[in-house]
């Protein structure tokens, strides 16, 4: 079993922290909220007054963090992590952030001869809770080979996407993908209702045909189609319109910096972005839904 | 088994008649193309010099025409099918039209007492040869049943869409949502490449997360990811994009008609269209990867 | 003077009607609406019970109908005014139509020689009642030049498109130029305002630099930035938002017969679509301000 | 007179310092290239071996540098200009650059009692050399004022956009609607010349419509309407899709930054990528008039 530090506390962190305690490794936690320290130390886990003191012999850092500037200040700052490190550790980073800053963090570290991967995850809090998220990884082979059995606790996908920041690219590229499914699935089903379909029908028959789609078959947009998903539950939970929307400026400044032509995408941002505006930024992104909707009660 | 008039023998109608008769159905053909008529009267079938006599005494009517004014002509024109029909058959339309002109064609022979469906069909010459289309159909519940055992000699799946018009509903937001799939996952496809990931392990996380749909898993527009689909083979055979762009201007027909917001499929159409006039129209509609490329062969 | 026989006596129909009498032609105009046939007669029109008895002895026929269907029945249905209208005549249709339509009509009429040119207008209510109008003429030079006098009583500018249908056609491409004009501008200032810039500040720049366009420097979308627009009392009066889906529509339809991409023009009638679909539909359309708008009193 | 001293003498750069020198001030100026330092010599200019002895005693520093990070480095970094430029000097910066780096420069100069504008310029090489560029000011009213003189030798229009960065979102925000109105134009007049119609008789009927706006205006697209524009020199000079698809890069940059939704405006990002990728980027950005062709010789 692993000396792992955990840095952050969210509600993505927690849970991703208490499964590697789960799983029998010696975790000890790092956040601004004492209180998030507090619920992860009753589950097991260890903790210091400081994250630098955290790290300190660790053979792996974990960090869930809210966006490039905190991963570059938390380890490449004057006061950073790197200075405290062990030579030959492992930094796994699972913040989703752009791969420059992926890239940069990752060289400023290896000049001090500490190990990085980027392994942003998908299957949101629920995916966290129940160890089923997927990890697309960023580094070398020997180090995701190496972090594999500690993803593993936490994850039942673990993808190898390439060199440093190709996990970013890859978590940007599959959410971007996945924010036009469900904008085009809405606006089909929407089409199909305004012309006297219904939307179970149509549903069952396109995903039987080419129209099949991980939005349209296991997370329907449309109120009632099917249990269990956030459209049934007044888009509450699930995958907030928010952070889709932070995904794909994160797509959008990929594609920008690459000159990628990326029309689908770039007309999602801005959809989910009018929205967001609208004040639906905390619903699940199946709302969208609802910019197509003709019907009177909207 | 029973006897079918089969009135249009293109590139889909020519196999679909000869899978019904190699189910053990009388089938009388007609269309334009004596050579046409030929091939399948040698697999067969019978024919006359006059669609209206092999419509007489037929208990089921199939065709699949170009187009809405096809359609319309062939049955409710001076010297249209009506005339010849018998009450109480049962005619299929197979052509990909617009619904509103299933509709009227419908309401013109239900005035005779001749019965109706629309059943447009999705799967491709490849699916008509096999015997594995799909058809979408729309009309009564009593129509659809006697249908079946019919349409089950040239598909696999068939679907009842709701009243007359439906099918032609179903297929145009299927094909529209088709081919926003399409174009959404060629550009994510071209991003991650533009910033060094490899296409093949890309589309293995994607398909394998939320990114998944018909187009990434079964048909990926990447040359060289996948064996036995048209992106490894030029972009010969499958779907035409001139076929893609016809079939989303019925959808956009339908948009407009009933005041739907179809954002996602407007902006395909016109980027379909786009391909087409730059001499793309008769590859593959997965072609549209093309529109993303960065490299410098294309 | 001529005699003029008018056909539809809409908000537009009207008041175009009276400026032809005030002009000193002879006018006897027919309407559905005994009402609306009232309120011109006042103003000197001559009327009969039948819309065929109106055209008789007429040297021109002016239509002002809402859709292309009108106008085919209204001229060329079994008892349609191709049978009353005299030889030679010059019928002038200023319906908004599609140019499909609009060509076949006239070749209906030619066949009983009566002459055709379509000439829709743009400059809404304001520009009828005051006479200054544009009209946008297909058809032959000799039957614009004839048309010529009689229009520049009801406008101030008088367009020779081209041949028949392509009034219908310029009409469809400013139409759709605009409805972007408006998005563009609109998302533009909605842009500076978020990042803090003052909109009239923006705008006096914007209109003085290479962003300078008809929507942005007359008919401002941004409430407060002019005086007497319809931003700036409540979005009532001017082009209705249901009026330019319908333009939209007509434009759409036009592309798609031409295998034309126009993705700009494809976008904004959904967004326009969308916009009517809230509850705006009977705004003026440069509503479509509100479209992209981020405070929290929308 | 002033003693100005003037940073990046590029394509743009150098005719600007010419200008100033025209108009009587002593002008110290430096660059990469010392080809470029020797040309702006050879009109009056002065130079020194360092960057930071041409700053020394200046009472203005203009800046024309290509991106945020080389402004930022020019003047903050540790042996940056900011250790030698005049407490109460003004330093006007007329790169385009993203205007989160224009504010965090201005406040680092603030902090050592030097003064700050962004001014970004628009009008091109040929502005440039003409003296006739305008400028887009970020900054305060009384540091505007002092500039103003110096700027009228550089160009006509002088605009005071509001407070830091002001400058730089104006110009963002009047770009991306200048290159809507260039796509929307362009996709206009293909439309009409699909449907028939000629470009020179569809531009004048729509220069005196709703549709009047600066591309269509002065900058037609369409080979052959007006003299002495790009598109009537092979798309040769003017401005390059290259520098129109950076500019969309930061203009979207700042939309992600204000959660703005700009559909016109990202997909417009997405087809100038894509017309640059297909090989066009050194020409003119009004050859995206070739994007909507459907001629055969494209």
């Amino acid at each position: 079993m692993a000396n792992i530090a955990f840095i952050g506390l969210g509600n993505m962190g927690s849970p991703m922290a208490i499964n590697l305690i789960n799983a029998g490794h010696q975790v000890c936690v790092f956040d601004l909220s004492e209180q998030a320290i507090a619920q992860v130390v009753a589950q097991g886990a260890t903790t210091h007054a400081k994250a630098s003191d955290c790290v300190k012999g660790a053979d792996f850092i974990i960090s869930m963090l809210p966006a490039g500037k905190h991963v570059e200040t938390v380890y490449l700052s004057e006061n950073g992590l790197i200075n405290h490190i062990a030579k030959g550790a492992l930094v796994i980073d699972s913040s989703t952030i752009d791969s420059a800053t992926s890239i940069n963090v990752a060289n400023g570290l290896l000049e001090k001869d500490i190990n990085f991967i980027d392994a942003p995850v998908s299957g949101g809090v629920g995916g966290a809770i129940a160890g089923t998220l997927s990890f697309m990884v960023g580094g070398s082979e020997t180090d995701f080979n190496q972090a594999k059995a500690i993803l593993d606790a936490m994850g039942k996908n673990v993808f190898h996407a390439g060199e440093h920041g190709a996990g970013q690219v890859a978590k940007a590229c599959n959410n971007m993908l996945l924010s036009v499914l469900m904008l085009a699935t809405s606006e089909a089903l929407q089409l199909g209702i305004s012309n006297g379909l219904d939307a179970k029908v149509l549903s069952n028959i396109m995903s039987n045909s080419s129209g099949s789609n991980w939005t349209l078959d296991v997370y329907n947009p449309c109120p009632g189609v099917m249990e269990n998903v956030p459209s049934s539950n007044d888009y509450q939970g699930g995958f907030m319109v928010d952070l889709m929307a932070k995904d794909l400026g994160l797509a959008m400044d990929t594609a920008i910096k690459s000159h990628s032509s990326t029309p689908m995408g770039a007309l999602a941002r801005s959809l989910y972005a009018m929205h967001a505006a609208n004040g639906n930024g905390a619903k699940d992104f199946s709302s969208a839904f609802e910019l197509f909707s003709q019907v009177s009660t909207k």
